[in-house]
């Protein structure tokens, strides 16, 4: 791949010098993106705002350039290789996204999300729906409009277009079939499990807790879980992340005094997205096939790393001496009661980046049948509220009549015009479940190998099997090379019944 | 400037759209750039090198872009104002350069002196001359055929056509004239401040100084300088530099466990280089009019800070206790023995850039009569030494046979096939004099002022006089309307004598 390639395909290899082009540029693009949230200080954004401004569009037009296309054409035709087909495949999908869209509508899409979320931060806050609706109504207008030139462009339905550019293959009709099955269960795993922890007595660590040692803790658990600081840096944001590129990443997290948990969980997560990138195949990267597989699947590495890893018990038993050594010895930091505070089901949560792994999926399964009937125009934005009321009643048994800060306000994504994201944070966590079986098959001494300190059999699976395999096979294909089988959400059900029923 | 030009002028128009265009670009490279010193791991370097090459190639094409030359052509005959004449003169200098040179050279030399430079490292330490010499040769080839071209395309000779990047509208003729009046005064004064300085009692401050506690006297003594942190950043790295952009500066020191006072000296140098980009008009932003003058007029900015200001007896008086309570008192901390600390002469110095400010100079003219011959083909890379030995003798009574390491490999600038640099160090300490003379005659109680901890009579001249400014103005006019005259080095000497020997 990153030798020349072969006379007998000059299009493929101008195809991937073309591509190699923008990856460089899109270096700089994630670079600024990152020290926006985290080094930037506040006078520099406008100069930063034209500047990414005019870099994007840069982007665009080389992604949208005739001799891509030329060279996308011609290399169809040429004798390539399966890795070559598969970049191929990916670039010409990538083609397909840049292309089904004017110039103009991007721009108009930036400028109404900028607005839209700028006022948001504040409307939030005042619980201002009335003041939202109007922004957050022309920034669906123009995803619906997106969603319509995606459709023609794919042939996909409006939401399924959307929702491709996050998980390609991926459909509503599918989606209906795993939520359904998880909403059959869920809710009612859920409350037996709230039931029986109500009898656990369980201790709260008290704060606060100074950053600088979350700071220590942080960076030690981030080298135990393999992340390598030679080729990366941990950083702090409001809003924790993974930014830079597979050969530099730049992970942030952040340090809230009052808690020395979410932090650190905040920070195990962006561990499981910044080993994925940094274990992309280096012989592949600045080619399409050489990314990451897809927003799920992302999502299942972090989740890997948080949900199926850290919090199992025998994880916590590594934790814990480090948080006693670090914060000082306290009941909170015995193993057992740690694991508890760690599988902990909090039924009464209206905030879904707050919430248990056991209600998560019903926060995010309210928010895609929201979305999806919004961005197909069989409802409106003014619907959003009664809906939203009548799906935390139904899922969660949870009132959020009147509140719309910690109700449908609560998400960045749809002031954003991000409609097609929340379901990719589910299938992440079915996933990383149904890999974690795998990895159990595979290591039965998985626990005690961990409990001894050494995560290493299932990173080492993990390589093999999702990050060295970046975006060679579609998602399906990669399930199935990876655990004998597409998608299974029972595997994320066996998972849940044995950490909180059982 | 940055409202639409009137109909009347459609070609100006659009070379200022084009010219901000490449600003924005510019900025990812200076951002890289900064983060490349002070952020990014190692393991970074190879991506980041590759893309910052696809970067500058991009800045050079839309440099050297056709509607660049014909947008100038047809400005050049528009009814423009002094300001957008001013802008579309260096406008026409800097395009010149850019198409003088082929991107081929452009890239052997990038190459060349990658390699010498990255050699150089090892090298030096190893005091390996033999090894340098062939790839110095190859980088000075480069330099030549550059100086060549850019000759041809000036109608200046070679070296003065090398200077004029750095410092337009100087010559190797008024750099002897300068050099010359220097040569004939400055050794005997430094001899003689070194003798008086002999009789004083000295205390040198004892450390180790923690890392944490001159980041914390670096952060008030910047603040105290002006500095906005809003609008930019202190960092480290390790060679202090100046990065980012006019909007968002990005400037770097470095905290050396052994001394308090070369780390806090460095920040300061840099704090005037970072006040000078911070304070350029805001309205003229993103056009070369708006940019620093030159390199000369930047050092004479981070030298009035560092030299006139921070090592007056006025403003030693406000950093003593400072000093005094971040390390604890100490007689060193005393302010004047502090002041006999920042004003000592150190004769028997091989280092340029440990020089105190009496010697300085004569390190500077030393390479400008070596890089000059060099360039102009009269002698050959194998003379440097010879000539280096001859002139560290004659001007600075030092011996430096068969030490390359501190003698003619000390410095990165021939590495890079940076020819024409050097004068501006000193050009820059001329000017600095020059300003601060003028800056006391309008205020004659300015060290009553600073000593009461109110250097702004200082930073009000300089904002009136050169940072409002940018490149409104060639520099001898800039130097006029500021102080009156062009540059005079009788200031330069006045203040020498008055700091030295009286």
């Amino acid at each position: 791949m990153d030798t020349a390639a072969p006379a007998a395909k000059p299009a493929y290899a101008e195809l991937t010098r073309l591509q190699l082009q923008i990856y460089r540029f899109r270096h700089f693009a994630s670079m600024a993106y990152w020290d926006r949230s985290s080094m930037m200080p506040p006078k520099g954004n406008e100069a930063r705002a034209a500047a990414l401004a005019e870099l994007e569009a840069h982007i665009h037009r080389l992604l949208t350039d005739r001799r891509q296309k030329d060279a996308l054409a011609a290399a169809e035709q040429e004798p390539l290789d399966e890795l070559e087909r598969a970049n191929v495949r990916e670039i010409r999908r990538e083609w397909r996204a840049a292309t089904a869209l004017p110039e103009s509508l991007v721009q108009e899409q930036l400028l109404a999300s900028a607005r839209c979320e700028h006022a948001w931060r504040t409307q939030r806050k005042a619980n201002d729906w009335a003041g939202f609706l109007p922004n957050v109504r022309e920034v669906m207008r123009l995803a619906r409009e997106e969603a319509r030139l995606l459709s023609e462009s794919s042939g996909l339905s409006r939401y399924d277009a959307m929702l491709d550019r996050y998980e390609p293959g991926m459909t509503s009709a599918e989606l209906d079939r795993l939520f359904g099955d998880l909403k059959s269960w869920l809710p009612a795993l859920a409350a037996k499990a709230k039931q029986k922890q109500a009898r656990e007595n369980r201790v709260d660590p008290t704060g606060p807790f100074p950053a600088s040692k979350q700071r220590e803790v942080s960076l030690a658990v981030v080298k135990l879980l393999g992340f390598d600081f030679d080729a990366g840096r941990l950083d702090e944001s409001a809003h924790p992340f993974n930014g830079g590129v597979p050969e530099d990443i730049r992970m942030t997290t952040r340090y809230l005094e009052s808690t020395c948990i979410d932090s650190l969980m905040s920070t195990i997560h962006e561990t499981g997205h910044a080993r994925y990138e940094q274990n992309l195949p280096r012989e592949w990267l600045g080619q399409p096939v050489g990314r990451a597989r897809s927003s799920a699947i992302h999502e299942s590495m972090s989740l890997a790393f948080e949900m199926q890893l850290a919090r199992s018990r025998a994880f916590v038993g590594l934790l814990a001496p480090l948080l006693a050594r670090t914060y000082g010895s306290h009941p909170a930091f015995e193993a057992d009661n740690l694991h508890r505070l760690f599988t902990r089901v909090k039924g009464d949560n209206l905030i879904r980046v707050a919430a248990d792994e056991c209600t998560y999926p019903l926060h995010v399964i309210l928010r895609y049948e929201i979305e999806r009937p919004l961005i197909e125009g069989e409802i409106e934005c003014e619907d959003i509220p009664a809906l939203w009321d009548a799906k935390m009643r139904d899922y969660l048994d949870l009132d959020t009549r009147g509140n719309f800060e910690n109700g449908c306000m609560q998400d960045v994504h749809w002031s954003e015009g991000l409609v097609g994201y929340f379901p990719t944070y589910t299938l992440g966590a079915m996933y990383a479940a149904q890999w974690f079986a795998a990895i159990r098959r595979a290591n039965p001494d998985l626990d005690q190998r961990v409990a001894a300190g050494d995560p290493s059999p299932a990173f080492d699976w993990i390589r093999a099997n999702i990050w060295s395999q970046a975006r060679r096979w579609e998602t399906p294909e990669l399930a199935r090379r990876a655990s004998g089988e597409a998608l299974n959400p029972a595997h994320f059900r066996h998972h849940l019944e044995t950490r909180y029923l059982s």
